[in-house]
Parts: C-alpha cells; structure tokens; sequence
C-alpha cells in the first residue's frame, strides 16, 4: 500500500487517481463543513462547480427538500442559507435536507476526485476514522489537498500529514510514500509538539481577520467524529 | 521584502518573476554543481534544454574552450566530461574553461527564471551568501525550487528552506511569505535538529542506491564557500 499527498488537484492526474482510494481533504473548511453536515442529519451533500450550478441544482431538488450552502474568498454567498463555517450546520436548520454546497477549492477537488476506485471526504475532525476507511479498502492511498487557488496551502498539509500518521499507525509501519506525504507527516507532528502555530499562514490569518476564530478552532480539534463521507455518483453521503 | 518558495518551475509563472530576484535550487545536484565549478575556476557555465542543445553549444563554443556535463536519471551522459557530481568538478578537470551543462531538472528551472530581475544559483554549500546577495538587490525574493520531473522534492524543500531562514537572519525579523517558505523553514529547522533524515526520500534515495553517497554528504554541507553565481544572458558566471 502506498501512500501519496498532493497540494492541489492540478498536481494528480486521472489516471493516477483510478485504482486509488482518494481523500480529499480541504480542513479550512469543506470538508469539515461537510463531515458535521452529514453528522448533523444531512441526507446527501451535492457539491457544484460554482455558485451558478449550486442555484440550478438546488431549483431541481426543490426549495423545500434542500438548502443552499456557498462561499467565495470565505465569505457567505448572497442569498445563501449557509457559507461555509462547519457550526453552521446544526442538526436544527439542516432538518434532514440536502445540502447543494460551492465553495473555493474544495468543491473542485471533490470533482476532480470523482474518478477514483473511492472518494471519501477527510478532515482533522474525523482524522483517524477516515484513515481506517481507506485502509480497508486496500488500496493505494492519495490524500489530495484542495490547496488555496492551486498553491500550497499549509493548513491542507498539516491535515494531510495527521490521516498520513494515523494510516502508519493503522498499518503498524511507515508506509511508501512521496516526499509530500513524508514531510507532510513533518510538519503534522512538529505541530503537534508546538513547535509552530499556523497563526501566520495564508488561509488561517485570513479566515482568522474575517472572525471565524471558532471555526479555525473546531477545524484543528481531531477525531471528534467516526464520520467518513463518501463521494460517488456525484453525491456525498 | 517579501519570499515565496515555488517547489517546481510550474508553480510560477513569468510576470510573478520580473520584478523578482530568484534564487534557483537544485541541491541534488545542479546547482551545488554550478557552485563547485565556479568556484573552482569555470570560465562560465551555459545550461542547456537538453543533451542535444549542449552538444550543439559545445560544438559552437570550440572543444578546447569548453566541455560538457550532463546526467539523466542520475547518470553521466554518454560521451560527456562530466555527469552531475559537484566532486567530479574539480580545478584540475575543469582547467579555466567553460562548461555547457544539461541536467534533468535544474538546467531548465534555471532557464524559466531567465526573465527575473535578478537570477541567483542557490544551494546549501553556498546558503548565507546567496541570501546575502539576495536581500543586497533589494527587491521581492523567490526561492525557486527544481524539484522532481516538477513534483514537489524534499531536499530541495530543506535548502529553500535554509535559504529562507539565512534571509530572515539577515534581516533580522520574519519577513513576509508564502505557506511553502514558512513550511520550508519549519521543516529545515526540524532537520537541523535531526528529528527527521532525509533517507527515506525519493530524490535522495536515488542518488544513494546509485552510489552518491561522497555527494550526498557534500551537498548538504552547509556554507563552505562565498561563491553565488548570476545567470545573465543565457550565461551563468
């Protein structure tokens, strides 16, 4: 089994991706939003291209049977019922409905992902669970970061790093990697201990100056949740 | 000031560069080549596209005035007076001529940085003095990394890095930067204090199982000359 983590979709192509388990993983914050959306009762998660493609979507499933999640440079969409912090989405305003969400990066990722033998959909809060589930399927593992519009984006790789740890722990030894994965790993235990903080990266400073101080502390708390969603068909569940 | 570190000449494209003055980075081996044959009395370095542009080059240049290096995959090409070892660059050897190199990597990061405002060669062995010369230019600082067929490579990651770090010494405050050259940095600082080698990486493991260990040791020897060469006008000196 053998382990690869890429910083953006453009740096995988499809072909890589066919036998392979992918996780994708955009920890600030799609696909940590969308873990808590299915935990709280979402019944499906559609992700769009765009905000254009969310709104047509969402015309189709009818307004009553789903809601409209969306954000751009991290901020609500108009007319919207949620951007994208991960404690909007609460058991209350979900109600069971379908979720149609666009967002930067991670939506487009998830897309790119769709050709993968599994698509599972990993963040730190389910960390560890999304690890095993890749394990179980027995294949080789990319864990494909959404990056920040095609650039390296160091909240990704910690994330990435943390489900890379929590795979060679599962698997008792240190799997074949690529040197991302392999410094990814790095990086996630030097956080760990301390030795830095993200306060003064790209993607955490700006969320951090619009305010979500809680959703950066809530992305960053792992294994809060056994929930692996899983992309296929065009749909999360 | 401000630093970005690209890990691959994809990652950046010409109009970031102009204003720029770029250091490029292929610690493994090009660019602690080029140092070492500066620095032993190399009249000038030409990088070639490829093995055939440098055959070319050679034959224009006259056989006596110059010779040839060049690797693919790590080996010596055939027929050509040097493969990509810095050791093999010797003032004996070398004899005050020029010397028109071709490498899998590094020659044509060298080549995409041709439109910066200034373009330095970095590496380990010559770490301090490339950040000195940099931050003298006074303009915006991007680390260019060579990387692996433009796949993000460890040991170049840890020299952009140690570059970086050199900088910020220098200025004496952390400059403003991309996620990449902080990571670099924390991930430099991590392997100076040997919580991590870089055995396990691709690159690097390449070069050893080819028998590069004299190299290996050597390109990651910090700081051993003053030496910075400047690429101008197709020319390196």
């Amino acid at each position: 089994m053998r382990i690869n983590v890429f910083h953006s979709a453009q740096m995988v192509t499809e072909s890589q991706m066919r036998s392979c388990t992918v996780i994708v993983v955009d920890v600030l914050r799609s696909t940590t939003s969308i873990v808590c959306a299915l935990k709280n009762g979402a019944s499906q998660i559609i992700p769009a291209h765009d905000a254009g493609e969310a709104a047509l979507l969402q015309s189709q499933l009818g307004r009553k049977e789903s809601l409209l999640a969306g954000e751009s440079d991290g901020l609500k969409l108009p007319g919207f019922d949620f951007g994208n912090s991960p404690l909007e989405f609460t058991t209350e305003k979900i109600n069971g409905k379908a979720i149609v969400m666009s967002t930067s990066n991670g939506t487009n990722a998830i897309h790119h992902a769709r050709v993968a033998a599994v698509t599972l959909i990993g963040a730190l809060i389910n960390r560890t669970a999304a690890a095993q589930k890749a394990v179980d399927t027995g294949n080789d593992i990319i864990v494909l970061c959404a990056g920040t519009n095609g650039q390296f984006s160091a909240d990704d790789i910690i994330c990435a790093g943390g489900i890379v740890s929590a795979i060679n722990a599962l698997l008792e030894t240190s799997a074949p990697m690529n040197d991302l994965a392999y410094m990814a790993t790095e990086l996630y235990s030097s956080w760990n201990d301390k030795r830095f903080s993200l306060e003064k990266t790209s993607h955490y400073a700006h969320l951090k100056q619009l305010g979500f101080t809680e959703d950066l502390k809530f992305c960053f708390t792992e294994d809060i949740t056994n929930v692996v969603p899983v992309y296929s068909d065009g749909v999360i569940q």
